[in-house]
């Protein structure tokens, strides 16, 4: 342990508000790094005049070698060690890393919680979105699409479909929500323009990153479910373990086998069945279970309101009971013993 | 050399290994958000067919209300305070927040090291750029342009203009340069596109950053130096500093009568004459000084190369001696009075 200073943590005098501890965090290291990525080359487009503020314009050339598809990834790494193996968080489509950052309402995250309680946590943005950057219109397939301001009150269950403008005029949430409705134009402002067509370079990335990082455990939401049961395919011996965020699992007798003995507990918020897409969703899920169990394996699913916890949307890394369902996650890493004391 | 502030630049008692600390990072908190933007309509676009990877395609509607034009702000508090005001970092054009993260090669960047002297330390990715998304097409004027691989390297000093692909066919760097060139792929995955035409929505979502975060200190860099110096003058009651690692003060008499009483540090590394961008920009600012003293105010040009640091590039705060040039930035805040002891 000689990289390691002693130290006390000193309880700040006045608690913040907004349930922020009040705890200092300790640290032995931050940082941050790009993985993957590939070198693409355009010629033979026109170089364009592109127009400036001043309404002159300047020549571009579009043409030439670029670097494509690589990944940023931010760490924190806790001065007191307690899970066995770095915590890998992925966020879902149409977002960045920042879904594990400070909540709407301004309330720790995740990535703040599970660094307390001695994860080293290392967040990253998937290629094409965020501070991984975009890539030329001719070398990405398609164009982004955008999301309107309504979109994720809609469709992740906030409230039910249509009711961001409803026959009232003003947006109606689940009866009881735990999202904070109040600042969900924070969660908007989030939303970041994503591609239809790049989950295979998301998924060079990931695995670019795991094999950096090294032995693991995912912590996965909506479309990075998917890509991390791929990703947990590609590096069966890495991934440890996969915490799926209402995120699909699409496998097979043969993919369940191959990563029997990976645990993975998909875990769900409230009002699924309301929408159609999550009622889907979760049918494909079950039927994983049983699959898993045919081979051996272990799929979970996890009701947070059979548990009690009700109103939760999609996004339970945000919303007011994130805490909670962080704890509840603790438990299941401990129950799994993939951390190094029972806490 | 009236242009030079006298300086003594302290010798570090014990360098520690590729300037990584083993000493733990205390804070008393971090976290993110997002600042300004606006709501924006779109309406009369048709709905189009995106391509999916399968080959099919999705109806996407383009039309609806659109949150743009906000910005990705993360902040880090230090457990014990030193600076008087929070430090802000605003990064140059085509880069995001990550130019003041972990350096091409590894090492702790500003934002570790500015912390780890005691200075609340906020990052954002200006509007467009990384986590602050972007906005539908006909939301912001023109299109977004991409970086070569050899741009940065030719553009900003790395290398002489065209040495990136250098008649002998291998990318040749200035003598003695202290950018760490074998990592220089680092720096390319750090570069986003960036739009030529979104500078005053950038100036606005700043102006909204200083408002939230209050009185504070600006390093600014590249592109962000002239919008800096519009931030001050939007809030010249609230930026009590400037630090300009290579941006261009774009003021008069006027402006520089009324940021009189802001201390404005202009940082240059190597090699500004021989780059013709550089040479115009020093010498814009070389004037500034002389019309700031002229009104009584004061606007410095640290040359880096005189005070005996040589090889530097654009990339200040990246490069292999970036704590020296940290300690250097320290100093000059210390001699303003701008933190809570004289260390």
């Amino acid at each position: 342990m000689k990289h390691l200073a002693i130290f006390v943590v000193a309880a700040l005098a006045a608690a913040p508000a907004l349930g922020q501890s009040d705890e200092l965090i300790a640290l032995r290291g931050m940082g941050s790094f790009h993985v993957g990525g590939r070198v693409a080359d355009v010629s033979g487009r026109p170089i364009r005049e592109a127009p400036l503020p001043d309404g002159k314009t300047q020549k571009v050339d579009p043409n030439g070698s670029f670097l494509i598809e690589q990944m940023y990834v931010q760490y924190f790494l806790p001065a007191k060690k307690h899970g066995k193996y770095p915590m890998v968080m992925w966020h879902g489509g149409g977002l960045t890393g920042v879904t594990y950052e400070t909540t709407p309402d301004g309330r720790e995250g995740w990535a703040n919680l599970f660094l307390r309680k001695g994860w080293d946590v290392y967040v990253s943005d998937a290629v094409e979105r965020g501070r991984s950057g975009f890539a030329e219109p001719e070398l990405f397939k398609g164009e982004p699409v955008f999301a309107t301001l309504g979109f994720a009150w809609d469709s992740y269950r906030i409230g039910a479909p249509g009711s961001f403008q409803s026959a009232k005029g003003k947006r109606v949430a689940y009866p009881g929500t735990q999202f904070p409705v109040d600042d969900y134009e924070n969660l908007v402002r989030q939303l970041v323009p994503r591609w239809l067509t790049t989950d295979d370079a998301i998924l060079r990335a990931y695995v670019a990153e795991i094999d950096r990082v090294g032995p693991c455990v995912l912590v996965v939401h909506s479309q990075s479910g998917t890509i991390a049961y791929r990703a947990a395919l590609a590096r069966p011996d890495k991934v440890k373990a996969i915490v799926d965020v209402e995120g699909t699992l699409r496998g097979d007798a043969s993919t369940a086998a191959a990563l029997k003995h990976i645990p993975i507990i998909v875990i769900y918020g409230d009002n699924v069945e309301k929408s159609e897409f999550f009622a889907t969703q979760h049918a494909t899920n079950l039927k994983m279970v049983d699959t898993a169990r045919s081979v051996g394996g272990s799929v979970e699913i996890l009701e947070l309101p059979a548990m009690g916890l009700k109103g939760n949307s999609h996004f339970l890394m945000m919303e007011k009971n994130n805490a909670q369902i962080a704890d509840i996650i603790e438990q299941w890493l401990v129950k799994k013993e993939l951390t190094n004391n029972s806490q």
